[in-house]
């Protein structure tokens, strides 16, 4: 018998780039290491009894629905819910400006695919959501990086020349991934205004509304240009990431391309899972439980910026989030946070060095992000003493 | 104040595109119609209280688990289920070998994603599955159709010429959506040969393969040619389509790739219902039902084949499955499927012309169709009655 030959690999230009993987491989951590560096939601927070309850509702009453295929567009029943939330939050929606994806993830993905072509322009927040510009990236827009600034991103940066035949601007308006930053309603309304008179597109990415710690956001962006928003919203951080469940909430013209998209990428969300968080909305199960996990968050970002005051040096400065899971922290200009990593992992502590939140050439090495939701109050602490000593030996 | 402009249109190429509705309309079906232009399994078939149980049991043993973000490959214990199944067949596989994807129809966009570049040729059974074309068509290949035959596919249209080259070839080699047969253990062989010679990578979609009506098909290619062999498998015709399931079997290269891009497509699949599927099949709750969903499409195909056999006027061709949800119709070659479409509406009857399963060019007219498993046999042999009298108007 003859040798069997390994076959010739044939990838596409797309597959054959080869892959950033020096964030990857700084998070596989070894074991003991107290990591800033998740993005997960705290599994304290998931209402795990409520949807147990649901569970039940929906196999019983209509179990053989729950089990089929469904629409692309989504379940009615949790389009109607999806906008119900949003109509109570100030902003008249009904479900069929609804379409629910597999997580916020696939609505950049198909985002990038219905808006960009390869050479478009894009305007992204700098620095802004790393899984936003893996998502982009395989439609190989051109970048253009805006300013953000103490308060947030800044409008003034979108200027015509700026604007000009951008596909659309990316932002986060609510507790910036990974600034943690909210910008004001004074600057979402000029942001509006900037978008109608350069004729530009916003998508509105709002994963983290939800989690404020004292007062609820501004409104979304789709208060002042319902017609230019694409608003893309999530629920693994208010029910369960595990369910891989977002929407977007956009004008019909865009709706219409996601679906045709979406038909051809994998026909729809699951339905079963759709169905159950329909219920727990439903019911109001979440009602109560909203509240205990924005506590849980406020109390621990207030641990990690206690203990950032406590024990970093000077010359460090760092974002103070009123909602959301990430503070980004500012070393001296000169310093490295991604070399810095390795020396954080031997002293027993992880982030994400923020490198990977930069488009293209804009990138800024002097800072990083991190993550205090699945961390204890007391090891916040600890592990923040032992970054600051880090950073001492560096400074 | 003055008037809102409405955005400046700005799709991609891609989005650009007339889509094709004439299929997508033609199913949007009045009631009172008798459907055979589905292809939903039967709802009869899914094992609810099996998956009532499961679910109860997960949520009790790994609830937290089960609503967390999860890894990019698919949770090691469904992972695990899919091999040990696999191996089951005969055919040793690992774990690390299994990709968990969104259902099939991802595995697909994933597949063209990672191989096709515009203008590359791509392979294509002639007739072939719509979701494969609608798929591939977003990385815009060149389509090489195959011929089939009575027996299906044949390697005979495996020349050089037509291999050289070519990114893959798509075949579903068991019960093929859409005619419905099931090519031998020679032919799989003497095609898996052919891909060695030509140096050629053959994705195997295998949807229906467990729904076999009196004996087990033959093996997966994988069998005779592994390292050239990317199976696709899904649990929607086994467990719940409402899961959104399904998976990869490929070379680690391959799976490197796709992981890679699934990453930025959707950063997971849902854990909750992996999770609840590998419960189900750990405890071999499906032994008792896969039996029962055999039987009743075998009862489904053969009242369809008799009512063909009863009332279809002379000139009427169509295929004999021994597997799966469909019997394809070949008409005589001067008719129209997609024109007498309407026609068969106004008799309450509908189908899927044949036209949607062809790639570029080699379109044919004269073929349609069949879903039997939704359809009660008697309404079967109604519909397929007055099926007969539309075309005895036309031939």
């Amino acid at each position: 018998m003859s040798t069997v030959q390994e076959p010739t690999p044939r990838w596409s230009t797309l597959a054959s780039k080869p892959s950033s993987s020096v964030i990857r491989d700084l998070l596989k951590l070894p074991a003991g290491v107290i990591s800033f560096a998740g993005g997960l939601p705290s599994p304290e927070g998931f209402p795990l009894d409520e949807i147990a309850k649901a569970c039940q509702t929906v196999i019983a009453k209509e179990g053989k629905h729950a089990l089929q295929y469904s629409m692309v567009e989504g379940e009615i029943a949790l389009r109607r819910e999806i906008a119900r939330r949003e109509t109570q939050k100030g902003i008249p929606t009904e479900f069929e400006q609804v379409q629910i994806v597999s997580g916020s993830q696939q609505a950049l993905d198909l985002i990038a695919r219905i808006f960009i072509d390869k050479g478009d322009k894009v305007l992204v927040e700098s620095p802004t959501y790393m899984g936003a510009l893996q998502a982009f990236d395989l439609c190989e827009p051109e970048y253009v990086s805006l300013p953000c600034d103490t308060e947030g991103l800044n409008p003034a940066a979108f200027t015509e020349e700026v604007c000009r035949g951008a596909k659309f601007a990316y932002v986060m308006p609510t507790a910036s991934n990974p600034t943690g930053l909210t910008i004001s309603e004074e600057r979402r309304k000029l942001l509006c205004e900037k978008a109608r008179e350069y004729d530009m597109l916003l998508v509105e990415d709002d994963p983290y509304g939800e989690l404020w710690y004292d007062q609820q956001p501004p409104a979304s962006l789709r208060q002042w240009a319902p017609e230019r928003v694409i608003r893309l919203g999530t629920l693994s951080k208010i029910l369960a990431p595990g369910f891989r469940l977002g929407y977007v909430i956009a004008p019909a013209d865009v709706l219409d391309k996601i679906a045709q998209m979406k038909q051809a990428m994998d026909l729809h969300t699951a339905t079963f899972t759709q169905l159950i968080s329909a219920q727990v909305f439903s019911e109001d199960l979440l009602v109560h439980h909203l509240p205990s996990v924005r506590e849980r968050y406020k109390t621990h970002a207030k641990a990690m910026l206690d203990a950032l005051e406590e024990f970093m040096p000077e010359g460090v400065t760092w974002t103070h989030p009123t909602a959301g899971m990430f503070i980004w922290v500012t070393l001296p200009e000169k310093m490295d946070a991604t070399e810095m990593a390795r020396d954080a992992l031997a002293h027993k502590v992880a982030y994400v060095p923020g490198e990977a939140f930069y488009a293209g050439s804009a990138v800024e090495k002097n800072h990083f992000r991190l993550s205090f939701v699945t961390v204890d109050p007391e090891r916040i602490r600890e592990g923040v003493k032992n970054l600051a000593e880090v950073i001492r030996l560096r400074i």
